[in-house]
């Protein structure tokens, strides 16, 4: 798998790094393989659905660990939806995380017209789920924007359900189908892809999310490896339908092998 | 659609009464309906899907609101969710209202095998929505049952999610199909119809949901009324799959029909 590469896709959380209530813990071996990488020649976009704060915020997290990262390297959901939202001229009222809401400070939000919802985690309350419901369903087409489908993700203090599971429960309260923003959409790995400048076919994308970032990556023509950190389950190695390029053990086995081969 | 009838199943909430913060409304001449259906020797059950108090509770509301009602005559969620955990010898974690939570008082509730979602309304917090996740994703086989499948509902403040919502929430990250008790499963009605000790051909179901009340009432070969009450919508006329065998301004009407055939 490690043949031809010149281009990275790194998913960040569960990847670089465990995220958690403070902030967040590398994973073992994983700064030093970022700087290897960098060192190599080799191509490198940091891939993440993260949507809990502004890129700027994100990245000063991710420097503070002592990962080598500026914010010019990240594709993220928020800003693919803001040029979204700017094209179609949507007005969205927002069920975001508060250290989102500044993505979206340029964007025109009176009398919405549609519902843009991101991980909004303590946001996601009795209210403010109800609020966004009545929004969406007092629209003739109800538009709802989805910044990612995870179904959930790992943090130090245990599993929490992702943006995914509230975007099904509001798709079914209002017999409407979200557009996702964010892995796996395929227009989110081509963005990457064209931001490195090289075709498919000589770039890896490597994450601890088997559809989202494995079976997204593999349907745009790349190969994907999934980590075994994160929150990779053994049971994913039984998926019924994505079987990624490769299985590693973290990141930094991951570019052992292909350093070797460059 | 009146011919033939020996039996009613009346929905409560939108037919009878119009719920709200300070307990409801009852829709006018509702009361009165009931009492003629009583009078005329008709037989009769509540079919609810309500979960956020127990039939104690809630028919002591709707008698303060002048119905004449007892809790024998009335078919509900909990206790058919009840039935199946003590045949099932499963032992529930509950995401509910807290008004139900009586309505399990003598169940095994220690290290639960299955989770049990109804209408949990201000329960359905971040924090409760992420352990009940987290129970059913421990599983090796999650097993998930749900007090209906409804979408919203309409209160005096406006529109809420309905468990069905939450229900989906919790499917998709667990990757599991819920179990529904109540509306529209056939078991449901059925029992309705075993308690009134007649065939479907010869009972109506009059109700304001569309899927829940109309949808699943003829599946089990009954005839069913949508009255234009509760969360009825004009576009429910619509319905790409669904049509009932009558609509009917309101309960009352209804009765007016039924009871001229008699």
């Amino acid at each position: 798998w490690a043949r031809a590469v010149r281009g990275l896709l790194l998913d960040v959380s569960g990847v670089l790094y465990d995220s958690g209530g403070d902030g967040g813990v590398p994973i073992a071996g994983s700064v030093e393989a970022v700087r290897r990488i960098k060192a190599s020649g080799l191509k490198l976009r940091f891939c993440t659905n993260e949507t809990q704060a502004t890129r700027e915020k994100f990245v000063k997290k991710l420097q503070g660990m002592g990962f080598d990262i500026s914010v010019a390297e990240v594709t993220a959901p928020a800003p693919a939806a803001y040029r979204i939202l700017k094209e179609r001229s949507l007005r969205p009222h927002l069920l975001v995380h508060n250290d989102l809401v500044p993505e979206f400070a340029e964007i025109d939000k009176a009398n919405p017209n549609c519902v843009v919802i991101g991980d909004a985690a303590e946001n996601f309350t009795y209210a403010n789920l109800n609020e966004a419901f009545r929004v969406l369903i007092g629209m003739e087409k109800p538009v709802l924007i989805s910044l990612g489908r995870g179904r959930y993700y790992k943090e130090t203090d245990g599993l929490k359900l992702d943006v995914g599971a509230y975007m099904k429960a509001l798709e079914y309260a209002c017999d409407v189908q979200a557009e996702v923003v964010g892995k796996p959409a395929k227009a989110f790995f081509e963005s990457a892809l064209a931001e490195m400048g090289i075709p498919p076919q000589e770039a890896i994308m490597i994450g601890d999310d088997i559809v989202n970032d494995v079976g997204g990556a593999q349907r745009c023509g790349m190969r994907a490896l999934q980590v075994r950190t994160g929150k990779y389950r053994p049971c994913d190695e039984n998926h019924p339908h994505v079987k990624p390029d490769a299985y590693v053990n973290n990141l930094a086995e991951a570019v052992d092998v292909l350093l070797q081969q460059l």
